[in-house]
């Protein structure tokens, strides 16, 4: 038996594996061996499919040692946010072949995919709260089974993550909550609580582990460059040590910190959290990005979540070095204000990096704030600033924005605080699927008063909308896709009228008006000017308040086709909708919105091709009318 | 000049303070007849206008003290909710005489009421980051006031609490937050803080100042009952003292606990607070409805928000006993359904009272939750145990909901999770005003795939509704008013069909169908029988999935009426007009629902009128139709 496992380790084969069992009879040398494989696998297909990188590599020991302790075909395991699963999926015989394709694995837990999967996720901070709903009903079905959470430390400071923290220790319904603590991210966005983590990593239990987590670090060239910065942070922190536990306080068992990347510690404390009856708390310390140099590296998270890559040289396959980002576009925007107006602040909740917002930060370091994944906090801190004069601006992805669509009408709305809220990654997203889809904000946007909600179809637009968000009085949202622009120059000469739709083509007839959202808009006016399809054609830039002047000169047509690709029918369609009946329009209205459903993952193409919402359908369409 | 002020103070007439700037000169013997005088005023008004009581009478003698130290005209002060913002109110001249009403003062903080107030609220816990978004505009801008945040310890287990909490000690910008602890909430509620709040009263610091803490409570009746009973948790919570302190780890230089109801105690510590330069945690101990008996006493927060009552007798004016609330409508098919299926679970999130949930929650407590203000950790919990074959109902209220719409799109809609969501005082609310109105949840529930929204127009629709419930796949979320009903009595003889409209008129001709949601559509539909308006009326008590058949039905009508007036126009009304549209209606649409507003205090009856809702109304402009 024995032999055949070492055979089985060292000629492994990691796409045979069917189910996890196995990872229990192995020797700590033969583990460490498959960790290596494991890692290998994942930075190839990771290269290839792209997806999350360095979180799945400082996971691989942990994940491998959870499989040792748990059978989570009856435990029940939630990753938070989910993106760090991958172990978990090569272990419970998934392949990554296909990794976030439509026809492969999700790049997060997901319980259609496998009987391993409890739960699942995309946004971060749900896992506590999850895992404490399975110990209740285990709890009142008198059942055994444990319930685990991994959670990073950039999660934890969520407000979702700390009301299941604070609700679970006054029950006796036992969960375990294992904190992944990247050492390398002791840092701002963990605020107070990275402090916490840190004190801890520098008391007692943490020295005791010191030396096999130097041993283990010294291993790799890498390790070495680890341990280094490691020990520069804790000499700073070893003189505020404090002998207490913030865990204990609030009512939990807290074992650690352990070295994460040493399969005996993990053992160890696995064992000790399996046997305590009151919940847990295990900190492991773990590495980001272990395993591969550029990750292990990285300090702003480039290689958190990754493009297609070319593993030796590290460069990204398709570097788009011809076109920008929507993102950077609105960066450079940002960067030229905050130069100009020194009452104008930015606000970032932890996506610094994918709002490429890192040269911002670095030039006007007093006035950007990133207040880590508190999407809720970063609305409220703008209130409150704004109201001082100085001008918010948040750059913010429109799923993420649902946490705050709270504070969103109740502060920011009602009090109708001037801002700028960047809306990024608005419409399908891709490879990330339904979790992440930024597709419901405008619905809420467009019935939540005093917003004004716009958004551009080409960068000039963009600019000369970012411009006017100070010039309005109240919340001005911009929404901007996952995209890339060819042309990201701006025309200077062009203007705009404030809360005016732009006629881009006037037909001879009355027989259709159309009425655009977003940059896709201009592939459908090409479509139609190369078509010679009658038609006139509205961008319709401000989506609320809307062009009365121009909505009321469409009804004189015979059909008003609305075309929005980047929200559900909720959105913008049936806003316009509405007030077509309210005046009473007596003409055929044809919506191309995304139907009310969640949008599973894909390329966008093959997203806006399955709801029937690429240029060239709605030219075929239109031609038949 | 002494002499002045004691006449003053001896002679008070709470009404004719114009500014609290006379406190600062105020012995601490007149410093407790002024208090004593603004809780009989406080008491008095409540008692004739309702509003919040219990936490208005615990803050007296602390917003006194804060009126002491700082100048609110500069500095700045952040009542979390600002429901106990009543004395800050009197002592900037501010009457209460119409508290609550549509020309008085509002029940919260607001800035057009006053030079004193900065900010608004009516949700918890944004207190902490708004006073941080003040002092991080103040250090921009080499400014030198205060920024305080005055916070209960119910408040401050949110999650939008902790993002602020964890996010501020790393900067330099220094927040003063007042932790208003009152002793009797030490309990599940408060959760794990409440834990740490009970550990720091029963240390040094607390000890230290016990004897005054004991001498103020024996000067009452009241004072000796709560005495009696905080020294049986402290003698229990002895027992687990440690010797650190939860505050400091996260970062901030931690004072207290400090008696509340203690001028001299109070100033040494605001002294003291206001010279540390470190961002500083003021806990303050309080003993929540000082001053009036029942609200003493009261531990299942009855005396929180109160209805106008008697001072003699504390029995409400308009004791309803003809009627039945909606809310205690549905706390009782809870009962029932708890006591028939013991696979039924039921989370409230700090709503228990309102929510009339007490009878349940003591006879079932081991699958009743109460969360505390944790709306987004409710609906993930509800998820979890969903997914174990419990079936969660969560009974909340509409504009709380709005804490968790990204649980119910991200967790709940798209796991398609079973569950039963119990939308309380949907629709106008009354005198709480803008910030609790519950018209925007529909718009948003209406556009979020998966969900089955419902609201019954009378109690027997409502048991079928939520019966059904049980039955469904998925979330089912059923409206209903903050309202009473005379007739509560369930007709066991009634069945509905699943996602089927009633048809409760059917007109001879083809002119006019009416399209009605909710309890007031009764009314309605007896001034149209009583009328003799020649109309079909259908009650569509499906809002989503909508009755395909029955509209389609309703496009041979000339004229088309929606009447909805629990909801903004985004949600149904804007739903079947869209529907409208896609079917090619050629007809007239009347659309009666609320208007795009923030919707200001006063009675129901006053915002239905002032937004053209009354059944009166609308049955005057169908007749002219």
């Amino acid at each position: 038996m024995k032999k055949k496992d070492i055979n089985r380790v060292n000629n492994i084969n990691i796409k045979d594996i069917k189910d996890p069992y196995f990872v229990r009879t192995l020797s700590y040398k033969q583990l460490d061996i498959l960790a290596d494989d494991i890692r290998k696998e994942i930075i190839k297909e990771t290269s290839i499919n792209g997806g999350h990188l360095s979180s799945n590599l400082g996971v691989v020991e942990l994940t491998i040692a959870l499989h040792r302790h748990f059978d989570f075909q009856k435990d029940k395991v939630v990753f938070d946010v989910g993106h760090q699963s991958y172990t978990h999926k090569i272990l419970t015989g998934r392949s990554l072949e296909r990794l976030r394709k439509s026809d492969g694995v999700s790049g997060f837990q997901k319980m259609d995919e496998s009987n391993y999967d409890c739960f699942e996720a995309g946004h971060s901070s749900t896992s506590i709260s999850a895992a404490y709903g399975f110990a209740v009903a285990r709890d009142l079905s008198n059942d055994n089974y444990n319930c685990v959470a991994v959670i990073g430390d950039g999660s934890i400071v969520n407000g979702l993550s700390f009301e299941a923290l604070n609700d679970i220790p006054h029950s006796n319904h036992k969960v375990i909550i294992i904190i992944n603590d990247n050492e390398m991210s002791i840092s701002k966005p963990t605020g107070g609580l990275g402090v916490v983590f840190a004190k801890l990593s520098a008391s007692k239990g943490y020295l005791n582990s010191k030396k096999r987590y130097t041993n283990s670090l010294s291993k790799t060239k890498f390790g070495r460059f680890i341990f280094k910065i490691t020990r520069t942070i804790k000499n700073w922190i070893s003189a505020i040590l404090v002998p207490h536990n913030f865990f204990n306080d609030l009512g939990y068992y807290y074992i650690g910190p352990v070295n994460g990347h040493n399969f005996k510690s993990l053992d160890k404390a696995l064992k000790e959290a399996i046997k305590t009856p009151k919940s847990v708390i295990l900190h492991v310390n773990t590495i980001k990005g272990k395993g591969y140099a550029p990750a292990e590296n990285d300090e702003i998270g480039t290689w958190h979540g990754v493009a297609p890559f070319d593993i030796e040289t590290s460069l990204p396959k398709n570097d788009h070095h011809l076109t920008k980002s929507w993102s950077k576009i609105f960066a450079d925007f940002v960067f030229d204000k905050m130069k100009d107006d020194e009452r104008t602040v930015v606000i970032s909740p932890a996506t610094l990096k994918g709002s490429e917002l890192e040269k911002v930060f670095e030039q006007y370091p007093n006035r950007s704030f990133d207040v880590g994944i508190s999407e809720e906090h970063a609305f409220v801190m703008a209130s409150s600033l704004s109201l001082c004069s100085y001008h918010p601006i948040i750059a913010i992805y429109s799923t993420f924005m649902q946490r705050s669509f709270d504070e969103i009408s109740h502060d920011l709305a009602r009090m109708n605080i001037n801002s700028t809220i960047l809306v990024d990654r608005s419409g399908f997203v891709g490879e990330d699927g339904e979790t992440h889809q930024g597709i419901y904000d405008e619905s809420f946007l467009i019935n939540t008063p005093n917003i004004v909600l716009t958004m551009p179809s080409n960068v000039t637009e963009a600019n000369l909308l970012f411009n006017e968000s100070f010039n309005n009085r109240g919340p001005f949202f911009i929404r901007f896709p996952r995209n890339y622009v060819s042309n990201p120059k701006v025309d200077k000469n062009v203007n705009i009228s404030f809360r005016k739709w732009i006629l881009k083509k006037k037909s001879e007839s009355n027989n259709i008006v159309i009425l655009a959202i977003g940059p896709l808009q201009n592939e459908l006016l090409k479509l139609i000017n190369d078509n010679n399809v009658d038609a006139s054609f509205y961008n319709c830039l401000y989506l609320k308040p809307y062009d009365e002047q121009a909505l009321i000169d469409c009804l004189k047509y015979k059909n008003i086709v609305i075309y929005n690709p980047y929200s559900t029918k909720g959105g913008f369609a049936s806003f316009i909708s509405t007030k077509l009946i309210e005046y009473g329009y007596k003409g055929i209205t044809h919506i191309y919105s995304i139907s009310d459903e969640f949008i599973k993952q894909g390329t966008i193409l093959e997203q806006l091709e399955k709801y029937h919402l690429t240029p060239e359908q709605i030219i075929d369409d239109i031609k038949k009318i």
